[in-house]
């Protein structure tokens, strides 16, 4: 059999596993943006039905074999089909040795974590998580156990699972330079910088009115509506089906339009990315294999380097009045510019302000370090999460809902998964400085021509992302590694100017 | 093998073959209200993906060996188990000697005969649908040639498929009383009638307002809210997901605020019956057998009996006249009553009166029958159908597109479903007496009291359907096998009223 035969039989394969993901993936989505209350159950419980045999055709002896021999060797495959060969590779190397029956029960595990997180995060009460996030660890690392290849922790697999090449080493360095530089800024900040009106945020605006704003910005964007679905859930969130079908989810309350923004802006930035990979990619089966930190490098740039500058600011100012129907009408673009930067230490993640975001990302850190390699135990984790907000933004957590509970990640086993946003965020900065050497990038988001943008991070970061990991992919689009100062020195920079500090 | 272990496990396959059935209808669901245009292609490839191996599953041969021998012998069965057994070898004697590869041409020719008809009813164009039209009442009667028990023709196949006992000879003795009383009675009112002020029946009110009033007009008819969807569509249908996940849809258009009342109310009447089945049939796979015409008869029921009567439209006057902020404001109850109620001839069927609506449906009736049946070709239709619009409802119809391409229903392989409004018309009324002899159904209506409507068709009406014939239905709910003259004295008595005919 030739390896273009094998191919063959492989992406016949993949077409059938990726077929049953996507419509899993539907009902998924539907479970959470259409169904009914009651539907829930039953929506679980015939996923599992289908769930058991798309366990069967990736876990197929065949197809370990397609995939074993193509990965050792590769002659006549192109550059993008060894790529996605090896992805798969790794993929498969991760999960072979874990019998059917442990998946199962991983999977129940998780069910069972994400219905007792909801109830304790409701009743702020850690104790009815307890169990269930200690039988998370205890699968993860049992999983990770019966991996051939050893890292030199368990967090340390968990961190190259999802950035290869990432570790602990490279993230203690990374935030031990955001604690240098972020904690006294924000101290600073408190002390001295000059205060800012806010008080207008939560004028309330009806929602057909801010549903109308994200079909604004979506398209302001630059992405394609003929392959974009925009809907309501209770956690925003972004899904793809292909570049042909990819849909952003939103929030909306009466007071809170403005962050609706922001939050547009942040799905609609993976929406472009899953609608803009090369073709070559998806027809190869290649596709979607970028890191998460690449994925939230684009969501970040949109919501924070483009959407809170005050280029873009004053661009949509005009739409947002208008939209407000009057309610924003008193309000000077330079005050909206402000008012959507305070910087100030809080108790929730998602409502981060800019600055102190990546102070969140490193409480988690710090903590998913410590139980994934044993250092401390499930029941420590609230006090310490409570010692180590109080530590790196100065604040009090009052109950676990608004503390260790608050982020629903540590359901799906996504250990290692935050300090993504924390390097997309930094990874989004140099990014940027790259681009203005191309063209003025804030003079074009002060015309809102948002396309040069989206052209820009077409050809030289969505192009080769799945082809790449993460190291590659920002020397190759900067010519430098990951260096964290372009973030620093821009967050400095911009919040100085702002409140003003000497 | 005992006949509960043999029974415990059909029900395990059925278990898998209905989630799979439900997973593959939310990606449908998903496709017709949800997915964004570019979407719609891979949704349809993946759902044939899927759909081969839900084929592998009913066409088990040990699933074939179960339900046949529990079907040969019940002994130890309940009734309901009886029942089950007995609706699944019904359904798969028809299909049992179609091959693989003939299901799956079939599938190709209706997906194919969809888009086909979509492009012919845009272009107006008889002749773009024509082939697809001829391909699927070919593969239609290769379907029926297939089977080991013949009826007397290929339509009293059809029609037996979809109301047991249902044959040409019942069916033309009830058309023909039909259009013997229907046919004067309409041309009466052409002549005689009153003339009724509708000019305002288009007045504009905004979309919001009218998905109020269809969430209000869905809990009025008794609906649980924990177990409905309400979501809009180009097609207004209701699909279901089990007892707990029911999903009406509609469409609304800003001049047709009082036409979606009663779109709203016919599709809610579906969705009533769709959550209200005994738990008994859900638990042994018995549910949701009942016959097409027994469903519209519940939608038809709650449109027309409930939804057009002067009582209904006096009590949800006040509602209309709220919602639509003024609109309605100098329109009286009557007024309101009597343009929901004009009889006038049309070309749409499901736009039509209450009073011609039937005669749409005989004129595709005799179609049917006579393309089925071989008696004339397919390049016949289009004539046909004009010359019975003439002679049935008096007009003249100018287009394919308002004449035979107006309905999907062809395109799936449904030939002889159009008798089931009709009919369910006519189940209604004799219902509807039958009701009225335990209360006063009208007094009810008048005070809002739908649950009392509710409440009866449970006992009566949604527990024994999936159990029954037709005819042993209707004949145990009223005393009596269907008597059209019910539906015809109420159809003279009512419209004389309205048009003040002598």
């Amino acid at each position: 059999m030739t390896n273009s035969e094998k191919l063959q039989e492989l992406f016949e394969r993949l077409d059938e596993i990726e077929a049953y993901s996507r419509c899993l993936g539907k009902v998924q989505f539907d479970m959470e943006c259409c169904a009914p209350e009651e539907g829930i159950e039953q929506a679980g419980a015939d996923m599992s039905i289908l769930g058991k045999y798309l366990y069967t055709l990736t876990h197929a002896e065949r197809f370990e074999q397609l995939v074993t021999e193509l990965h050792a060797d590769g002659e006549g495959l192109t550059p993008v089909q060894k790529k996605a060969v090896e992805h798969l590779y790794d993929g498969y190397a991760r999960v072979k040795n874990i019998s059917a029956e442990l998946s199962f029960e991983m999977d129940t595990v998780a069910n069972k974590a994400y219905g007792d997180w909801l109830k304790a995060k409701k009743a702020s009460d850690f104790s009815l998580f307890r169990d269930s996030l200690a039988a998370l660890i205890d699968y993860n690392r049992k999983a990770i156990d019966l991996r051939d290849e050893k890292k030199a922790s368990y967090y340390d697999t968990c961190l190259n699972d999802l950035e290869k090449g990432g570790s602990m080493e490279q993230l203690d360095a990374f935030f031990a330079a955001l604690r240098k530089r972020i904690v006294p800024l924000l101290r600073r900040i408190q002390t001295e910088g000059k205060p800012i009106r806010e008080d207008f945020m939560t004028r309330p605006v009806p929602i057909p009115q801010q549903e109308a704003m994200s079909r604004y910005l979506l398209e302001l964007e630059g992405l394609r509506k003929s392959a974009l679905v925009l809907m309501t859930t209770e956690h925003p969130f972004t899904d793809n089906f292909g570049p042909h079908d990819v849909r952003v989810t939103t929030h909306y309350h009466e007071d809170s339009f403005i962050s609706n923004v922001f939050t547009t802006l942040h799905e609609g930035g993976h929406a472009l990315f899953m609608q803009n990979e090369p073709a070559e990619l998806h027809e190869n089966h290649g596709a979607n294999n970028m890191s998460n930190a690449m994925h939230e490098t684009i969501s970040r740039f949109y919501e924070n380097l483009v959407g809170r500058s005050e280029e873009f600011i004053s661009y949509v100012a005009p739409k947002i009045r208008e939209l407000a129907g009057g309610t924003f009408d008193d309000i000077s673009d330079r005050e909206l510019y402000e008012a959507v930067n305070v910087a100030r230490p809080s108790l929730i993640r998602t409502e981060a302000d800019e600055l102190s975001y990546c102070l969140h990302i490193m409480v988690r850190y710090e903590l998913e370090k410590a139980f994934m390699n044993g250092e401390i135990t499930v029941d420590e984790i609230p006090a310490l999460w409570n010692a180590k907000y109080k530590e790196y933004l100065g604040i009090e957590v009052p109950d676990d809902a608004r503390g260790c509970l608050q982020d629903v990640h540590w359901c799906g086993y996504a250990f290692g998964y935050f300090p993504s946003y924390a390097l997309g965020n930094a990874y989004g900065v140099q990014i940027l400085r790259r681009m203005q050497r191309d063209f003025d990038v804030f003079g074009a988001i002060r015309e809102g021509e948002l396309s040069l943008i989206r052209d820009w991070l077409i050809e030289h970061v969505f192009s080769i992302a799945s082809l790449s990991t993460p190291d590659e992919w920002i020397r190759s689009i900067t010519g430098e590694s990951l260096n964290v100062n372009y973030y620093l020195d821009y967050l400095e920079e911009k919040f100085s100017r702002i409140y003003e500090l000497k």
